[in-house]
Formats: C-alpha cells, structure tokens, sequence
C-alpha cells in the first residue's frame, strides 16, 4: 500500500483586529525569587497557547487573566520574558499582560469550590459528585466581575492603542471558570463606548438539559454566555444541548438549523469549533525523539490527568480481562499507563490515586512472570520530547475517557505516528475526538468484556487497515490544527474574509413563531390577554407622556376586542385613567397603579382598600423625594396611591448614588421600592400585586372556574410583571419582553421588543380569524396574502353586550362556544 | 373566599377488548405455609393495581409477573383470593394469573443487578452510581424473554377464551424490569397468528440522549420497547427524551410534534400519560382517620421510601439551615420524616441509612431543647389509614426529590387535605409531579440555602394563598385520578371511543425527509451511490430470481447513471453476471459475491484472488451441503467462489435445527457462515467483504483521496451490508433498510422499505437536478410537477467516457469539478 504524500500547506492566521483574550490563567505563570522578590514569567507550552498567542502579539492585542500566584502586596510591574524563552509567548510585551490579583480566599472558593467541584463534574454530565454551595457560587459571581473589570481595563487600552484601526477589537473570554464575565463587560463597554466583538468558547462539555438545569443559578450561566456575539463549543453536541437549554430553561427564540440564539434582541452565533493540536510541532518532536523501549513486547499506551473523568479504573479493569479472555496476550503486550497528578489536594482525586494503586497492584500481582509485568504505571509528569516517544513507538493508545470535552492526547499521538505500519488509536464515543476521529476504534467504555474485545482486536489488525486508518487519521489531524481551529474562530466572528460564515441572525420574530410558542391554545379557546403598557405595548420612551402605542398595535387590539372569543386587559404602573388614556380603546378592561385600581368595560371601577396610614404617607414620601432627590433630571410621578421616581435624564456616573439614596427613603417610610426600567416605584406594602390583580381580573370576567374555561396570555416587560407570571406560572403563556442584561424571570419565553409583541397579537388575530364564522356572529373577509395582512369587519354593537356579560360575573357555563350565545 | 363545590363525577373506565397486564410482581405476593405447604395471597393495594385490576377481571384479560417467591418445584395451580379479601385484586380468578417462575440466581443478577443496579440510577440521571455488567445484561435479556414465553402463554389462552370478541387483545407491559419482552411478543404473536396490541409504560424517568447512551447495549433496549405500537411516559419531557434517543442512537425517523417513531415500517406512538392516585380513596381515608397529632407544633411531613434519589439528605440540611436562619421557627415547627425500609441488602442504601441516622441526630443535638425535637425521624412502614392522617394534619409536606418519574406522595398529600385551610406543598422540579402541579411551591433540592426559604415562605403564607393553591391542586387530581390515567391509556391505545386519539401514523418516507437525513451532502457536490440489491432495490421474493427490480427504481438509477455528478455501483451477494443481469442497466459498477468480483462499467473485471485451497473446497462443501440438509424446502445457490444456502420455504418448527446444522458443515469446512433474510452464506475465509470492495471501488474510481471529493449514499438490508457500514462510518451517509425485528447496526439511519430507497433516489435525482446544467454537458428538462417527477433526456456517449476515466485510476483532481473536464 503506497502512503499518499501528505501536501497540505499550513497558513498561521492572519486577523485585521486586535484580540483580547481572557482566561483564567495567563499563557505563563509568574515565580516569584524567595530571595530577590524578583518576579519571572515561567511560560506554558499548551496547543490553545501557540495558535492564541501570535494572535494577541501581532495584533497587538492583550492577555487577561490570572498569573498563577497570589501576593499580598498588588504585583506591580510583569517582567518581559526572558530572552532565552522559545515559546510562543515570548513576543507578549509586558504591557500586553493584564493581570487578575484575586483575594486568596476568594478565589479559592471560586476555582476550587465553584468551577472544579461543581462545574467540572456537572457539565461531565456526573451529577453526583457536584457539591452546589451557595457561598462558592457568590464567589464565582465575585471573581467574574473581577475578570470582567480588568477586561474593561484591557479593553480600553487597546482603543487607545488603535486609534487609527478601522476595526472592532475582539474580546474572546475562555471556558467554565469565565461563564458570567461577558455580561459586565458588554454592559461597561457599551455604558463606556468602547465597541467589542465578545467571544465564549467552552473547553469541556456542555450537558444536556436535564442535568443542566440541575445547577440553581443556571439562568445566569446562560445568560453570561449569552452576553457574547459568538459562543463556540467542541462538537456540534454541545452546541445543540446549550441552544436547547436556552430554549427550555430561558425561554429564548432559537433557530436548530443556524444554531443561533436570541437573547435581548441580539442574535447569538452558537458554532461547533473542534479544537486542534498543534501538528507539526509534535511530527518534529517524534522525529527527533530516541527510541524508548527496549522490549519486544507490543505497548498499550495510556496518557491521561489522573481525573475521574478519564475512566482510568474501566481501563485497568479491561486490560485485565484481556490477558484473561486472550492469554495469547500473555507476556506479549504490556500496558503503559502515564497518570499525570492533578487536584492532589483534593480527597476525590487521592481515593481515585488509591483505587488505581490497589488495582495495578492487583493485576500485576496476578499476572507478572520472572520477566513481565503487565501494567507499567508511571505517576508523575513526563516531558514533550519522551511523550513523543511514547506516542511514537506505542502499538494501541487507548484513550477511553467517560466524558471529555475533546481530548488532545487520541490526536497527539496520531501526530507522532510517523512510523511504518502505524499503531492502533482506540478512542471513547463520550470524548468529543470520538465525534470526529471515525477511523479510530470506538470502544465503550463501561462495557468491561466488549472493550477487551476492542483492544484485542487492535492488537491483531492487518497492517494495511492500520494504515488505511492511520493516514486518513493523520490527515484530518493535520488540516485541522490548532491554527485550522484558530481560523475557524476568526471565520465564525467574520474577521477575516473567507467564504460565507453562515446564517447569522435570527429571522425577525414572525407570526408563525407563535404557532410553536403558543401551541399550547387549542382550537376555538376563549383567549384572555393581559397587557403590560409601557415597554410592552408601547416603546419606551423619555417621558412617559411620549410613550405613545404605535398605531398599528392600536388596531389589532381594536379588531381583537371586538371578537367574541378574546377578552384583552391592559394592565399597567400607570394610574388607571392615564393608562385608558393612553390606550385609546373603548371596551377593555384597564388596570392601572400595579392592579390596585380596575376600571370594568362597563365604567364600574375597582379600587384596593389601601391601608388609610399609607393614604396620608404618599404626599409625605412625595415631598421628601422631591426635596431630597428630584435633581439631575430625577423627578416624581404622582400616580395616587403610588409614586414613580424616574431617573432616565439622570447622567450614568450620578445614577448609583441617587438610586440607593431613593430605596433608602422610600423604605424609611415604610414603602416598598421595586426598581424597573430607569425608575423605581414606591408601593405601599399590601400583599397586591399584578399577580393578584391579574386573577381578581380573570376571577370577575369569567367566574372562580376561569382557568379550566380560558386560555390566557400574559406579556410584561419589567420586575412587576413577574408577580404576575408568577402568579399565572402553569395556568399561562407568559412572555417577557427582555431588552437588558441578566434577567431572571418566571415568564415561559422571551420576546425581543414590543415589536414582537405586536407580532403576537398578529398570531392571536391569525388564530382567532381562523375559526368557523358562528351564525348572526360578525363576518369577516379573510384575504390572505402573506399569511399575516388581513382584512376583517366587524360587528361593534356585539361588543358591548360580550363584555358586559362577562364582566357581571354570570355562569356563562352552558352559553359557552354554543352558536347562539349572542342574543 | 368560598370554596368551589367539586363536583367531577367519574366513572371507571370500561373496555371491549381483553388485557393482559405484564409486569415484575404480581399484584399480590403469594405466601406459602411452612408447615402445610399451602399457598396462599398476599393482596399488594398500590393505585396501580387499583386502576388497572377491574379492567383485567371485568375483560376477562390475564396478569403475568412474578409471584414474589422462589421454589425449587413448580408453583402449580395458584390459589383464589381469600373470601374476606376486599382489594381490586380479589375478583381475579386464579386462571387470569400466569406465574413466571425463574432460576432465583438469573432472576437475582436480572433484578438487583441490571434494573436496580444499573437501570434504577441511570434512568434517573445517576449515570456514577450505575454499575455495568455484561453478566447482569445476560440475565435481563434471559429473564425478559421467559416473561415473553409466558406473555404468550397468557395470550393464546386469551384468544382461545375471547373467541367471540371482534377486538384484538392489548398486551400491556410494564416498567424497566421489562423493556425487551415486547420484542419476542411481536415476534411470537406474528408467528403463531395471535394478533395483539402492544403498549408499554415506563414508571420512572426516561433519561437524555447523552445519558441513556452510556448503557452499551442501548441499541437493544430502544428497539424492545420500540416493539410496542404504543408506548407511555408520565411527562411529554421523557417522550422528547425518548424520541431523541430513537433518532440520534438508531437513526430512526421520528415525528417530533406528534410523538411518532418509525421502527421496522411501523409508527409507534409516544404519549405522556401522567399517572394519577385513587383520590376518592385517601378522601375516605383521611375523612375516617383519626387525629394523630398531640402537639401545636406546625408539622412539615416528608414520606419517602429511603432512597438515594429522594433527596433525603438535602431535606434534613435545608431544615437545619431554616432553624438557623429563621429561629422564629424553633419550637414552633417539628420535621416529621417516615423512611421506609428499601433494598436494605444492597451497601449504597446502607450507607444511606447510616449518614440519615447520624445526621437527625447532629441537627436534633443541636436544637433539641426541654420540650421539643427538631426532627421526629421515623424508619419503617406506616400504614394507610395512620398516613391519612398524617397528611390530613400536616402543615407543609416536602417532596423533594434529586429525580422521579412522578412521585405519588405529593397527590396523595393533597388528596388528604381536607382540613380549612389546608396546608402548603413543596414539590422538586426534577420529579414528574412537579411538572404537572403547578400550584405547589417549586424547591431546587440542591440549592440547600433557596430551599430553606422556601420553606420558611410555606409556613408563613397566608391562608387565602393557601386556600387557592390547594383548591386547584386537588381540583387536578380529582379530576386526573388514577382511573382518569386508566382512560387515557385505552384512549391512546385507540380503544374506547373517545374524540380523536391524534394522529398516530407517521408520514411515508418523502423526498423531504432526506433534505434532513442527507444534509451533509453540499450544493454542486459529486456523489457516489452504493446500493445492496435483494432487500434494498429489490423486494425480497420466495426465489431470488423472482426478485424484480421496480420499473420505476431501474428508471430512476437508469437517469441517476447518466448524471455527471453521480457515480451508482451495486454491491450484492449474488454472483455479477447475475446481479448485472437483474438490474439490467449498463455503464455502472456491478460486485457480486460481496465484492469478491467486480466488473467496471467499461467491461474490465476485478477477481479477488481467492486462496487455491478454497476454489477447490467449494464444491466439496456443495455436495455435503446438498446431502445433509437440502431437504424440505431449502437448496443451495451456487455462486462461484461462495455458496448461499436458501430455507425461505422450510416451515417455521423445523429451521431452528436445518440452520444449526448447515452453519456446523460450513463451519467443518473452514468456511464463515453468515446469516441474512432466510438464507445463510458459505463465504471462504478471506479478508474481503462488501466494506472491503466499497474501498476498492471507491479508490478505483476516484483515486486515493476519494473521500475528500465525492459524498457517499450507501444502503443495504442484511447483516453483510454491515461491513460496508462499518467501513464507511464517519465517511457516508448510511442507511439499513430494516423489516424485522431487534437489529444492531452500524448504519446512520434506517430505513423502513425499498419503497424508501426508491424515495432517496428520488430525492439525489431532485438534488442533482437543482444544479446549473454545464455547457456541452448533458441536457435535461426539469418539469417540476409534484416535486418529485422530472424528465430528462441525456447523452449516452457521455456516460461511457465518464465511466472509463474514472475506472483508469487516474488521479483526475485537476479536472474534476470544472466545466471541460468531458473529453
């Protein structure tokens, strides 16, 4: 068989802007001289290290993240390495470092506690050994911010560096130590001016939502991530759990086809990037490497962190059985299995560094004749060039991890395969390369008995299906390196020119979305809404006088309340006159101040029996507000039995001062102070609510049975709504209108904008219209022409008699969906 | 507030078709005296059995399971109920029971081993605690095929019984003990003509794909349950999970909205059918139940059995942090904890226990004072009457679960809260029923601080929230009992009639379908299309010359061949002149005894060189065979270098023998048997199969670096199909046309009939069709008419050149893809 000659041209990648990289450790640890105090740079030699490093030198770029020790004393000026060093890292000027100093305590709690007891094992689907603290998660919270200011740092200095570059410098945050970060930096940069790409990539697995949503704070973790333009996983895998999780644990709009995400408006790329290993660096090691065994015998070669990840046990335990089931093996074949010492401090790795003893122990005692001993097991570290050797000359690798986010050593040691005919890779379906690597052996393994099969079956493999394997191996290996990934990345934020890079935005949100988001209304349902105003309804505006309801939105909701089977209440912060007046629309039920007061269609009005002290209390708290705080724009909206101090003219750098100054006075009066968009309400402390006006409401129109007879949607977009989502949670579809950052919410999805908001109303119009014509009901013309316009007539006196009906809280039971329910 | 009046009234459900109910136990344990021998039953009141037993007696249906006791002699004839026996159970005849007794070694490794020890903690998502065992996996398939035996057993008694009836029997298996015996059910019942209708329920959690995929023989246990023609969960997230798994592990079609799975060209529903309880029954109970509490503590009541996935642990920390937290709390409030006893033999359940029994008494030491215990920790069974009450009178119930499939405590809580008001539950969103009870008070066991709160808000809620909450809760589970899930069964299994049962069949494989499966497959790219013949192109027929290629099939490969871009060769078990003979197209690849011969399109023919001893051996293996076992129907097929010997005709009873008999002569031989549809293949031992030769064509046609210029498309129908697809995998896309019943492949995707392949021939011709047509290339004329009907003319002479330049093995990389590269 003819070895095809391997003839790839390899291109380092070249990127117009610059890139601000941050991961938790920096690409060189500083040691500091017990003697001197004299700081040094101790650089590391990873595959993620040489692709990103020439990346950020060239580019000018910056490196954020921590430098391995902590000082009590800031660390001051970083040293530029030393002239000897070799490494890609070489070339980062001092002034290109930015370095995290964290508390020690701190950050104890945030890598070991939060990222590695429970990040770790929980996004390696083994949900068992996660511990969820409450106080490592604050932690983590505490030390993402950390990394994100410092980000902010890093950024600013490269705008001003880069004047003169037309482009926007890319920010690329790294794996699950820095999920949260990109939601501070992208809320600073955008507060600061200070245009950026933002970039997540995640080293380890994603899991799948059942074991996702196990973690209490999952919200936010998809949220962080979110924050970026671009978010890139290993294999396709994961990118698919996370897309799914945003779909089921936020609510989001996502499209499966073009992995995209959207998250307060945006459209978030979500891309499979399969990392790489830098393969001609590894070929000129194994070139160069002596020859290491002295032994005829064939080597089974294991490389791996000593991890519970790594099914290090499953392995021993498979070899076992092999020189059971295959004594031919016998004094023929040794395992060599390197274990690399990792979180020795931790008492999970030392049980697994005693279980591994005991057992190699076990087996070699079981097995081991005058001149053979079946295990070779070396605990420690062994350099790069004799790894290559190992590699080079190993007849099996067995790389059978129980979950691993890629695996680097299946494709080192293809790299350094150089020999004729080659050895034999054996790879796990759980670790990401088993996604990729398809001429590799697959090889389970929690099947004991099968995975001895496995590695018989590559002891014993015709030398010309190695090889077939091994090429094509070898070839993919080394058209997809390191600088391969580094260029996907590049290609994916669309900054270098190359091909397309796909469908990169959502479609806006559309009619049809709403036939999934709202599948669960059947046909012919009574559909009751409830309508938040402002930011829902109408967009946001500086004054409140001038967030006025777009017209379009006007008219739906004038068609909709003229039909029969939809009920629509306009619930609002507003006081309940200025909120009809708003509206415009005669015929709706209008609840205004948070629900306490409802006006009926009919004119009957519904007032909350407001606690008489707190009557008295409003005019005071207003006068203390006005006197105190109504500066810098800020001024106080009288709405009656509550207040709304609005500070959207406030400039930013004032606004942290004068908010916890208002909270502070509003509470001293014995109010409640809710904060919403650029204001915050003053509420006097009755257990009433949005919630509560939202059932009272549904209560009076349709009897106490209202939830088994009607289906209702909710759309709100600030905190007070979420009592009422809360409220509905099960018993609605509720939507939240989602245009800042982190957002916790009870709503079952979110909507991008009042925009979508109207769109939905389309939907209901749609769904609605749709319905057999009843007889002596309204007629209506349906032209469809786009599947949205359409033109409809109505009957207007029917109106009035519908909603008085419902309103006076009559059994309508027996009337319902019959034909003849309209007099 | 007023209480609504609940006026639900319900019947039980009634049947016309028999059911025969398979499952682990027997709804009642039999107990034999230890003096007199006599047995006797031991009636088991679960609200399973209360739901599901009237139907079987009222039916006249059958129950097979396990009686609950191992003997060393057969059980023999099984006893009738006692006179005073006033459970469900009592009216079921002893010969509506079949026993399956089991060897209690076999049964042991199936039960405590495979369902508890590996099934249990995976399908909960505790892949860590789940051991695997290749000899457990023996004895589950050994235990689940004699339930089958006996589930037929059950049937034919049935059908002799039911001579009458017009309705078909339901065969309703279920749980995890039993996921594979529907497998050998069908396959039995199609055999002897005892037509059935399958379903299966599963009782616990359904897991995601990147879970349930760890269990190495995943394959089976999909395709066991996808035996069923209906198959049930408690929630629409294990249907998804479910569907999922059928997709994405055996490449089935799936119809996510409607919840259908194609296996073997049938559609298998997928359902949510939440369980209910009997509530009227704990409404008795707590009605008559006398008060049980001595004390004006408020009581928080969890009832588990003590399990490692109900979240025990956390329980007692989170009531250990309210007492700290809130201290307001401390002597109001006692925690009642009943644990009963469960697989106290197995050590992870003791270990359970010791850390409970050590940790209520560290949290009772530290807050015990004078008069009151934090913690009243019960360990035993609590009987029916004595726990209505204690449901009745608790303030709180916590259930809390890590993961469960429904969790029926949390219904029968509510169904006891008779009291005004009533009491607050607190549900995990990991177990079943928290999906469906929305009004409960939601509880992430994991996060041990949220969770104290949420307590602490139970306790403290107002009574007309209380009121609410619970008026709704109960309204539900009246309304959705355990007869309400009985109804629903039958309704989804199509059998009483009621409304629509929505759609149950699965769209016929359409051209559409194959935008998803083939969507590897880029724009303008060259495609090479390897196709099995028998099976795949061609129905199976009684004698292989009886199997005609389609007119309609020869057509479309006829234009495909002609194509530029396509590239069709036949790979078959029949010798080449005959394959070429029944496809009868010319100027395509042909391979003939599984690629041991191949005969180019330009008329060149490859011979493998098979080794001289066995060309002479062939014919002496011919004799053999056709004295020993050429009888009673089955003949040999002489092929040239192998043989096929045929038992398409010899009746079912006598196979079983012929085909041990032929494989041990083959095997005499030194030849390798292999079996496919009725016929077994005599092949010489060389290393070359239809994997081998789809290389060797592929290379021959394309060069060495075929792979990275051409798409493949290979299908096939039997088990030699599967070295090609194993060969291939990661390289082409697959398809196995499968018919019958467990099959194991190594294929991406399945296919249910050559209907389908002609489909997915339909849907290249549309694919390439779509291209620009070149200049001086071919014409066609492309009439869209449905889709799928095309015309084209095109130029022979072409074709011809194309095939033969291809076949040079000439390295055709420059040219290949550019305009002028015909001639």
């Amino acid at each position: 068989m003819v070895e095809p000659q391997i003839t790839v041209t390899q291109s380092e990648p070249t990127i117009k802007a610059s890139m601000i990289v941050v991961s938790n450790r920096l690409p060189f640890v500083l040691k500091k001289d017990p003697k001197t105090g004299e700081l040094s740079r101790c650089a590391s030699a990873g595959g993620l290290v040489t692709a990103v490093a020439p990346v950020v030198i060239k580019g000018n770029g910056l490196w954020v993240g921590w430098p391995g020790i902590h000082s009590k004393e800031p660390l001051g000026e970083i040293p530029e390495s030393d002239p000897s060093d070799q490494t890609p890292t070489a070339g980062l000027r001092s002034d290109q470092v930015v370095c995290v100093e964290a508390n020690p305590t701190e950050f104890d709690s945030y890598y070991n506690g939060c990222c590695n007891g429970t990040f770790w094992p929980l996004f390696h689907s083994m949900p068992g050994r996660a511990a969820f603290s409450a106080d490592d998660w604050r932690n983590y919270v505490k030390v993402n911010k950390l990394f994100a200011m410092k980000t902010i740092e890093a950024l600013e200095k490269c705008h001003k560096r880069n004047t003169a570059s037309q482009n926007v410098p890319i920010v690329w945050i790294h794996d699950y130590q820095l999920m949260l970060a990109a939601n501070w930096v992208r809320e600073a940069a955008e507060e600061r001016n200070l245009p950026c790409q933002l970039a997540f990539f995640l080293h380890i697995p994603f899991p799948p939502w059942d074991i996702f949503r196990l973690f209490p704070w999952a919200d936010e973790i998809l949220q962080g991530i979110l924050s970026c333009d671009m978010v890139g996983f290993h294999i396709r895998d994961y990118c698919l759990n996370f897309v799914d999780c945003c779909q089921r644990h936020l609510g989001c709009r996502v499209d499966r086809k073009n992995l995209l995400v959207e998250q307060n408006g945006r459209s978030v790329r979500v891309r499979p990037l399969p990392i790489g290993i830098p393969f001609d660096r590894f070929v000129d090691l194994a070139r160069g490497a002596k020859k290491i065994f002295k032994t005829q015998q064939k080597i089974i070669l294991g490389v791996d962190r000593l991890d519970y990840t790594k099914g290090l046990v499953n392995r021993l335990k498979a070899f076992e059985v092999l020189l059971e089931k295959h004594p031919e093996h016998r004094e023929q074949v040794s395992l060599l299995q390197i274990s690399v010492p990792s979180r020795t401090d931790v008492s999970e790795y030392q049980q697994l560094k005693e279980e591994m003893d005991q057992l190699v122990g076990r087996i070699n005692g079981r097995f081991t004749t005058a001149n053979w001993s079946p295990i070779r097991y070396i605990f420690g570290c062994v350099g790069q060039q004799e790894l290559a050797a190992y590699y080079r000359d190993a007849d099996v690798a067995l790389v059978t991890p129980l979950r691993d986010g890629m695996n680097l050593v299946a494709k080192e040691f293809v790299a350094c395969q150089i020999n004729q005919p080659p050895g034999v890779l054996i790879v796990s379906p759980f670790a990401g390369a088993g996604e990729m690597m398809h001429e590799a052996l697959l090889c389970n393994p929690y099947e004991i008995d099968e995975a001895a099969e496995v590695i018989h079956r590559a002891l014993t493999m015709p030398e010309d299906e190695r090889s077939l394997r091994m090429n094509r191996l070898r070839r993919r290996e080394m058209e997809c390196d390191v600088n391969f990934w580094m260029r996907s990345f590049l290609k994916a934020m669309g900054s270098i020119e190359e091909d397309d890079v796909g469908v990169t935005r959502m479609q806006p949100v559309s009619v049809d979305d709403f036939d999934y988001l709202l599948n669960y209304i059947g046909y012919n349902q009574k559909l009751a809404l409830l309508l938040d105003y402002d930011g829902t309804l109408a967009p946001i505006a500086p004054h409140p006088d001038l967030a006025i309801l777009p017209h379009e939105t006007k008219n739906v909701i004038q068609r909709l309340s003229n039909h029969s089977d939809v009920f629509v209440a306009v619930i609002s912060g507003r006081n309940v006159e200025n909120v009809k007046k708003m509206v415009g629309i005669e015929g709706i039920t209008y609840a205004g101040n948070h629900g306490l007061e409802i006006l009926h269609p009919d004119g009957s009005k519904f007032v909350h029996p407001l606690p008489m002290q707190y009557e008295d209390k409003v005019s005071d708290l207003l006068k203390a507000l006005q006197e105190s705080v109504c500066r810098d724009g800020a001024w106080v909206e009288n709405k009656g039995a509550l207040l709304t101090f609005h500070y959207r003219d406030t400039p930013n750098e004032l606004r942290q001062e004068l908010v916890e100054k208002t909270k502070s006075i509003i509470e001293a009066f014995g109010f409640n102070a809710t904060e919403s968009q650029c204001a915050i309400e003053a509420k006097p402390p009755v257990q009433w609510n949005k919630g509560r006006a939202s059932i009272y409401i549904l209560r009076t129109a349709f009897g106490v049975d209202w939830s088994e007879r009607i289906k209702i949607i909710y759309a709100g977009d600030d905190a007070t709504d979420e009592d009422a989502m809360l409220a509905l949670k099960g018993m609605a579809a509720t939507f939240r209108v989602t245009s800042s950052h982190i957002v916790k919410t009870s709503a079952e999805h979110r909507l991008p904008s009042t925009d979508s908001v109207l769109t939905m109303l389309k939907w209901v119009e749609r769904h609605v219209m749709r319905r057999k014509p009843r007889a002596n009901s309204l007629t209506y013309r349906h032209k469809k022409n786009d599947g949205v316009t359409m033109q409809v007539s109505f009957d207007m006196a029917r109106l009035a008699l519908q909603n008085s009906a419902a309103n006076s809280n009559c059994n309508s039971n027996h009337n319902s969906g019959s034909e003849d329910d309209l007099v």
